[in-house]
């Protein structure tokens, strides 16, 4: 577990350098804008979806510095989300990450623009990738095609829109798997096939890594309903018990957590199968998913 | 000017029509959704973006229907920053194009999703240029790196900062200038850049229809200041008077009617004199431009 963490910290220092490389520059005009759009996307976080980008282009045999705009890009979608998500009219968060949110710094109408303008500068982003030796065209329209697909009303939005549409209604299990599954599961998928992608990796290959991609996603999701419940407010940066405060429905309020923990231990066996043959029994997926079993951040 | 006018509609219906299929589809899990972002981009409008992608792809020889998907993304991402404009936290506008809102019927939230959603899914839509026969792999990317720059914190995102920041304060020329190259311009210049573009015109034919953008782009938005005051409320769609009723700096309260009127008849000169060598002293682009400068709708 030590071993993952590092490797994570490590990747995670690694796109942060080039999240600072392709984000527009604070000073640039208007500055509020800019400022606010670095304010949320350099409020740390694990960079997980970014690490996954890279981790899927080298197990295909492409390295780190071939897939960075590709994993910039999906990180500021996921920042974009962030925002959005917080803003009064949505869930009206105070904090994230340990730090007040953007609307809570820059003001509500910076705070979208801000988001919009992460969520614009992802697809510009991603372009800066066919400049890369090595990196097809083809496949960048293939991983603009894909990531859209997983970030728009078809994909996390759709998870956002029902998330959000059912919020203090008693709700059925395949609602539920639904709304994690877009509203999470989709951009670790897009993460996991865009690195894949870029390394020109078969399309059995990527369809594997989309069903690990599922599997990961909903742990990931059950574990972050575990910690709204369990987690330490100082690890995770956010208050807990806000799911309870705001009448969401997840994981732990359908199941409860021993059976919450049977499910992440069965997802947890299937998605380990999905990724060893190509790891040789051990490697960073499989880690993966001890972690995120795992996790208390 | 009746020619442009039948030019004009034709156009907008070869584009509704392909709106109606890269749009998801109205029944589409979630509902709520797919619905607001129908409601919204199929609520009218001139449908001048997507037109002038078509016509500067007619012009250097490649037929409308290869550029649609691209025509298409520009007015999505037109009316998803509509959306966004006309929520509480920043116009607070109740009608658009005859109208209600889209916040008004589907509710803020649903509202901020389904623009989120829709430039989005322009981005999903570009790529599906890359698929037509004819259009260069290249060029798609080009033009998805040209349309995020100018929809972004750099382009349209960056106009619209500005202007509401220095909402209800007194602001210079150069300030003023500044809003409306971005928040207007910008989007107009990229849909002329990317028709031509997926025509593979040469960098020279680009900048000068870039150069042409500027222009019309600023004519755009003085007679838009103007109707603002004397226009008719039914033929335009959104009540008169709003920009003075929200202290918004414009060339009107700037400049006056009459030197308006000047600005008007010199960029017309500038903007019909780049584009006379194309169109051997008159076409569509000329006339559009004497349409823009005398338009009451």
């Amino acid at each position: 577990l030590i071993k993952i963490l590092d490797t994570l910290k490590e990747n995670a220092a690694l796109v942060e350098k080039a999240l600072d490389f392709y984000l527009p520059k604070e000073g640039d005009y208007p500055e509020s804008i800019h400022k606010a759009m670095r304010y949320s996307v350099m409020a740390g976080g694990k960079r997980i979806r970014p690490t996954l980008v890279i981790k899927a282009a080298e197990l295909f045999g492409t390295s780190y510095e071939k897939v960075l705009p590709t994993a910039c890009a999906i990180e500021m979608i996921h920042t974009y989300s962030l925002i959005h998500d917080d803003l009064p009219m949505m869930d009206n968060d105070d904090f994230r990450r340990g730090k007040p949110t953007c609307h809570k710094v820059y003001g509500e109408a910076v705070a979208l623009l801000a988001g919009d303008a992460l969520l614009t500068h992802a697809f510009l982003t991603i372009t800066k990738n066919a400049a890369i030796e090595g990196i097809s065209d083809k496949s960048v329209i293939d991983v603009i095609e894909k990531i859209s697909e997983a970030a728009g009303s078809n994909g996390m939005i759709g998870g956002q829109t029902v998330d959000i549409e059912v919020s203090g209604k008693s709700i059925n299990e395949d609602t539920l798997y639904y709304i994690d599954l877009h509203k999470t599961a989709c951009l670790l998928q897009a993460s996991l096939w865009s690195g894949a992608r870029l390394a020109e990796a078969n399309n059995d290959d990527l369809r594997t890594l989309e069903l690990y991609g599922e599997k990961i996603g909903i742990i990931f999701q059950i574990t972050d309903d575990i910690l709204d419940v369990i987690g330490d407010e100082k690890l995770i940066g956010k208050p807990v018990g806000s799911d309870l405060k705001n009448n969401k429905n997840n994981f732990m309020s359908m199941y409860g957590f021993d059976e919450c923990r049977r499910i992440i231990e069965k997802l947890s066996i299937e998605a380990k199968e999905l990724v060893m043959p190509y790891e040789k029994g051990q490697g960073f997926f499989t880690d993966f998913v001890d972690f995120l079993a795992n996790r208390n951040l």
